[in-house]
């Protein structure tokens, strides 16, 4: 992906950086150069069992942005880059949003190379081995503003007919990984009574979790138990620890917190049926804030200029401009994904339906750039 | 554990020949040494965070008993054996009890030799490894009788403060593999009503297997959900595809035969509440059977000859001599283990309760021995 990129990149003429933590850096000058330039981010990064449109349609949307400027001549005041934000999934090196993460200041550089996958090899050395690794500063440098154009990942759009999605702030997210404890004994003669097995611990709270979900889901709630990992995890033995990741989101923050209050309470009930320990053992979030009001407003004038049909919404996955947003003004477009299918091999767009929200990037884009 | 034993082995002076499949056999001579010999077999491998008694006992027991023979300078009519089968647990390899169950032509030698651990290591290729693999035929000779003995891995014993346990036969058991297909996506954006998340099937399943137990418990019934798998078992993406193993068992297998079919239909109940789909991919089972009715009563009369106290029972967990009781007499000994816990690093015993199961053994061996 990294490779064909920089080659597409390349026959384009533009210039390429790459960070220290391997984002891909493309840039268009402008007329005044020295001024900070106008961002559109996103990444090529996928899951495993993924898609082909998650985040790679906003990088390449945005090499097309500069590709149609570089074709009509047409210059910008403030120069216009574009980036391939290194490792947006967390798929094997954890947390997800890892560089834009260290691009906010989130998370010291040094931190993140020293992220390990499970089998426990560091992100930094992962870099080196495919040679991912430029020598630029991975740390935020001045921004205009930041642009992320993504598909939805939800079903929203694509139910209405609908090809842009003004994205106007994010759920609010709620992580945690829970620590269930029990103790090993034979699967055979241990009497039920005398038994403390993780692994039903965890499936009693795997269940609340999704119980959760179901409560909020008119208010739009919902929630995932999305992994689980049991020691020693074999059929002749009753396994004794687990961990189990679980996420929950809500669009008013207010609400998370309860969800937050209500998932506390199941879980000393899960504990105390199940006979094991449940611990909450890590907590992290995100969300729950709105973009950059001048962007919104820009891209609702510049879409009803293009007669553009277009929503205002809130995004409900993570992304990269979320970061972003805490130290430059950043905004998010989206566009339709058939059937809502995302993190799945099926992911899908139309091209007739995905071309308006590109056609907004550009014009926003444009008009930032020269302000 | 296998070099100690082979030390150990030499410096009391036997014979030690492995199989082909890394079982290792201990010969004492009889007077008359062409004559099927009496067996005393059990295992030194041990589970992951499992203890230093289950099958070790049987194996150093049936040591001790050549030498205590070897240092009263008594001979025996028919020789007698001491085998450490190898894999008995199951850890690495599955299934477990796998030399056991080729000596009683339950599995072709080939075909074990080809299984695989976690991660693809051929189950042959482990043995060479370890420089473990004799050349001697790994199937069934002719045996005159096999006494296995044990620790209980159970309270009772050990609450009762009876020494012996003179086991009659086995608890009929049954293990599944359960497969739970549901569908990847999102864990952010996508509406609870579109999810079909593979953990929470099999979080379902696992409780509902978890409460067959406690259904079953008055009449000494138990369950067990033992390991599960998922994939792609990420935190940001819902899980299509889990493997759940559980395991059940009841003393009577016509009742084993109620929890089947009460499992199936919660299991039915269980993918339409979590809208997965479950089904089951691989089924097996060992025991509700006798032990040799002439080999129990040898153990009854010895037991009371010696005033060694002692209740009959039946297994709960399954051993080799379940294998072995296919081709030969067979017939097993339990002892106390404190607290019946096992499989835990904390599996204890007390030597004065461990002696007269010893005592046992080695006269009902002798007597067998001299027929």
């Amino acid at each position: 992906m990294r490779a064909l990129f920089a080659e597409w990149v390349a026959q384009s003429g533009f210039g390429l950086t790459v960070d220290a933590l391997g984002s891909m850096w493309v840039r268009r000058p402008g007329l005044e150069d020295h001024l900070p330039p106008v961002v559109i981010g996103s990444h090529l990064d996928t899951q495993a069992r993924g898609g082909r449109f998650d985040g790679i349609l906003g990088v390449l949307a945005g090499l097309e942005v500069l590709r149609s400027l570089e074709d009509a001549g047409y210059k910008t005041r403030r120069p216009i880059e574009v980036v391939n934000w290194t490792n947006e999934e967390g798929a094997r090196f954890s947390p997800p949003m890892l560089a834009s993460l260290v691009f906010s200041g989130g998370m010291a550089p040094d931190a993140a190379e020293d992220r390990r996958d499970p089998a426990g090899i560091r992100f930094g050395d992962a870099l080196d081995a495919i040679g991912a690794r430029g020598t630029v500063s991975p740390l935020a440098k001045p921004v205009d503003a930041c642009f992320e154009l993504h598909i939805e990942q939800g079903p929203a759009l694509d139910a209405a007919k609908v090809p842009v999605g003004i994205v106007t702030g994010g759920f609010a997210m709620s992580g945690r990984r829970l620590r269930i404890t029990g103790r090993t004994a034979h699967v055979g003669p241990t009497p039920m009574m005398h038994r403390s097995n993780a692994l039903v611990g965890a499936a009693a709270a795997a269940l609340a979790v999704d119980e959760l979900g179901w409560r909020y889901a008119p208010e739009q709630g919902k929630s995932t138990a999305a992994r689980l990992d049991l020691r020693p995890n074999l059929p002749g033995i009753i396994s004794d620890e687990a961990d189990l990741w679980v996420d929950y989101r809500h669009p008013d923050p207010a609400r998370l917190a309860d969800m937050d209050a209500d998932l506390e309470a199941a879980l000393t009930d899960c504990a105390r049926r199940t006979r094991t320990r449940i611990e909450i053992a890590e907590r992290w979030g995100f969300g729950g804030f709105s973009f950059d009001a001048d962007l919104v407003s820009l891209l609702k004038d510049t879409a009803q200029a293009l007669s553009i049909p277009a929503v205002e919404m809130l995004s409900q996955a993570g992304h990269d401009a979320y970061h972003v947003a805490k130290v430059a003004p950043a905004v998010m477009i989206f566009t339709p994904c058939i059937g809502g299918i995302t993190h799945n091999e099926a992911e899908n767009i139309d091209r007739d339906m995905t071309l308006p929200g590109i056609r907004l990037l550009m014009e926003a884009v444009v008009a930032r750039a020269n302000r």
